[in-house]
């Protein structure tokens, strides 16, 4: 019998209307679906709405409370789509973190999900009812509530639907599935029908927020198909398979192009070059628990045995890190720290790009046709990213969207090569 | 060593100022006892909302799913003001329902306290945590949430207070204790400092909604101690005593005047005098889940072998009533029925009239000498109700309060009994 997990987020739950418009949609799906769980997030902005009033109370709040007092987001949601569902007569129990059980360590704030005890839902399920499962919360070995951080709903989705051994799990959004690149910049980006889980995980770390990135990681340990769909219209979405490796489907060059304005870049010029000093710098900033992304090191002038050290942080961190950086660059005897705020993070993603020589090249030709300056570099396998100024941001993802023919949906090979003048290309990447 | 339950009203923690309020008033509670229990209410209006939410989606919702919604406002009270007292350096610890746990029956919505574990509550306190608990939730054997009714955060204050034989219990509320009469009404209402519980129940049952019934009841059974108290001043309330009785202390002849203008009355004329009459007339009333309140039976005529039988009903329940006692009537060949919306319940309730004549008669006196007509009397061994005109209920206890001499305290002798001028009363009670 088939087995569905959906999961439906704030924004299609912001609402009693929105919540009536989702008990709708799950009351056809019970039609098809024997064996239907549904996680729902905390109604749109009620989150954020608890977050605030505990800070008007303390500034940094007890991490157990704060869980206390979030869950209750979710616990409403799922009591209210219940209520919805059974005026609809579909038979439906909710069923909380601590019901379920979805065990969890007890790091409050950010728990890690140990177990799952799925007896009670498979009982309900059983006698035909709806599971309504409250997404985002867990309960540790001790009965502590917990949750599992921002977004953690979409993994609570994912690890119900492994741990039911799920045909698919739906996570409805406000998208209707995943793009080429974001639709709000480059009006002919294409929804892609299929993506591997690796490229999502990219394509998610790189500011296309569709589904929460270790809710992806999850997705491929244990083999679950996700499927992203928008709870506002209907239609197929996006599947985002587990490996096309060793299948007979073509790798596509490159699946989508995707930014991120939310970085600064630090530079500490005029290093002494010993080793260690890059660990010595980065460290003061780890310290402080900002995150840095990109890392790259050049050396400035063999004579002067000096190098210079390139990172990018969050924006919000930026302040905090570059006065970091500053009095640690002092100690280190460094000549100048600067720091750029107007920066953005241009990429571009795609598995076929590993077995494939020339993307990069026909990246940067595309933006230097435009006169974008490239300020960072920084390559995985499956991706390829620049930092350049804010301002250039929209003209690059542009670009590079029409550079590889995204408007047809995935890239399968570079342009050029079937192009009926490829001098134009091989022109283009000698410059 | 002092163990201290301390209750919080929905009134008391409107807003995140309200519960910085609160969490002062703790901390400085926290430094004279060792022992301190909180137990919160939701934020006021929260309830409401909730309610309303529901209510949008289903217009009978289901009852389960309704506690998992409703039990989501006192776990952010709890939370919201664990957080205010760890702000203050106050350790403190919030517990819902089921991780204390209050064992519960099953019936959502108005479930009974069945068991209380103390084990997780001793060792918080042993570890010196403010204990602050969830008030009207518990869980089921089953694991399933449930509320004990609306208000049941008294009932959870009384019942952990018994369970761990606490010194005190104390309810803070908007009001700084129990009047002799509602302020609003008489200005020169005085403020007891004691009560009997007998006493608080009939004054709970007859509109000074000060506390709930049951967990009066509750206080009795286990015998707790009870201090009424304001949030918003300091003073020392009111406490409700287990019971004067075979204590030295004065029993008050009356200790206050109580109103409810939240009744109706409806009359059958000329019902066939048979035995069961009354109960089939009451019967259809009771399996509409209408409460019915004062009940008064005439015999309206020994020739014509009829008979009048008045009761009083909640005042949203009347137009149900009326029609379900007009087709009954019909049936029984009753002559006539009529209904009054425009009627209140005035009492006076006193531990000493039950060992004193003349209270009715000096009662009865004084609202004769203002022109108020008694439309039905009913009487207890601790309370003598009437019902008069709507118009008249300020009026009436007015006129009460002033007659028993309730602007010094409770009233401990009938004041013609020490008056220069006895023929007065003797009089009026003739009247």
């Amino acid at each position: 019998m088939q087995t569905l997990v959906q999961k439906y987020g704030g924004s299609s739950l912001a609402t009693t209307a929105h919540i009536a418009r989702v008990a709708e949609r799950v009351a056809r799906w019970r039609e098809q679906v024997a064996r239907l769980v549904v996680v729902c997030s905390a109604m749109g902005g009620e989150t954020d709405r608890l977050l605030q009033l505990a800070s008007q109370l303390d500034r940094k709040p007890s991490p157990r409370e704060l869980d206390v007092l979030l869950t209750t987001g979710e616990q409403a949601s799922v009591a209210l789509l219940s209520i919805a569902l059974e005026a609809r007569g579909v038979p439906a129990i909710s069923l909380l973190g601590d019901q379920i059980p979805i065990i969890t360590d007890n790091a409050f704030g950010k728990a890690r999900i140990r177990s799952i005890g799925i007896e009670r839902m498979e009982q309900a399920l059983q006698q035909g009812q709806v599971v309504v499962a409250a997404g985002f919360q867990g309960v540790d070995a001790q009965g502590e509530l917990t949750t599992l951080g921002r977004g953690g709903s979409d993994t609570t989705a994912v690890a119900l639907a492994a741990r039911l051994q799920a045909d698919e799990c739906q996570i409805y959004t406000d998208v209707d599935g995943v793009y080429t690149a974001d639709p709000r910049i480059v009006p002919h980006a294409s929804r892609l029908q299929v993506i591997t889980l690796e490229e999502m995980l990219e394509l998610a770390s790189l500011g296309s927020k569709v589904l929460q990135m270790r809710s992806v990681a999850f997705a491929g340990m244990y083999h679950v198909p996700i499927r992203v769909l928008s709870s506002m219209t209907e239609g197929p979405g996006t599947l985002i398979c587990l490996n096309r490796t060793g299948e007979s489907m073509e790798e596509p060059l490159v699946s989508g192009v995707a930014h991120d304005r939310q970085q600064a870049q630090i530079t500490v010029l005029g290093v002494p070059d010993r080793p260690g000093v890059a660990f010595q710098i980065l460290e003061v900033v780890a310290a402080a628990n900002i995150e840095v992304d990109m890392i790259v090191q050049n050396i400035s002038g063999a004579v002067s045995h000096t190098t210079d050290l390139t990172f990018t942080c969050p924006r919000g961190d930026f302040e905090t890190a570059l006065e970091l950086v500053r009095s640690m660059a002092r100690d280190l005897g460094a000549q100048r720290v600067s720091g750029n705020e107007q920066i953005a993070k241009v990429s571009i993603v795609g598995m076929g790009m590993r077995s494939h020589a020339g993307v990069a090249s026909h990246m940067f030709a595309a933006l230097a046709r435009e006169g974008i300056n490239i300020l960072m570099i920084a390559t995985s396998e499956i991706k390829i990213s620049v930092v350049i100024a804010e301002k250039y941001v929209e003209l690059a993802v542009r670009t590079l969207h029409e550079a590889f023919h995204l408007e047809k949906g995935a890239c399968l090979a570079l342009p050029g090569q079937h192009d009926p003048q490829p001098s134009t290309l091989q022109e283009a990447q000698g410059s």
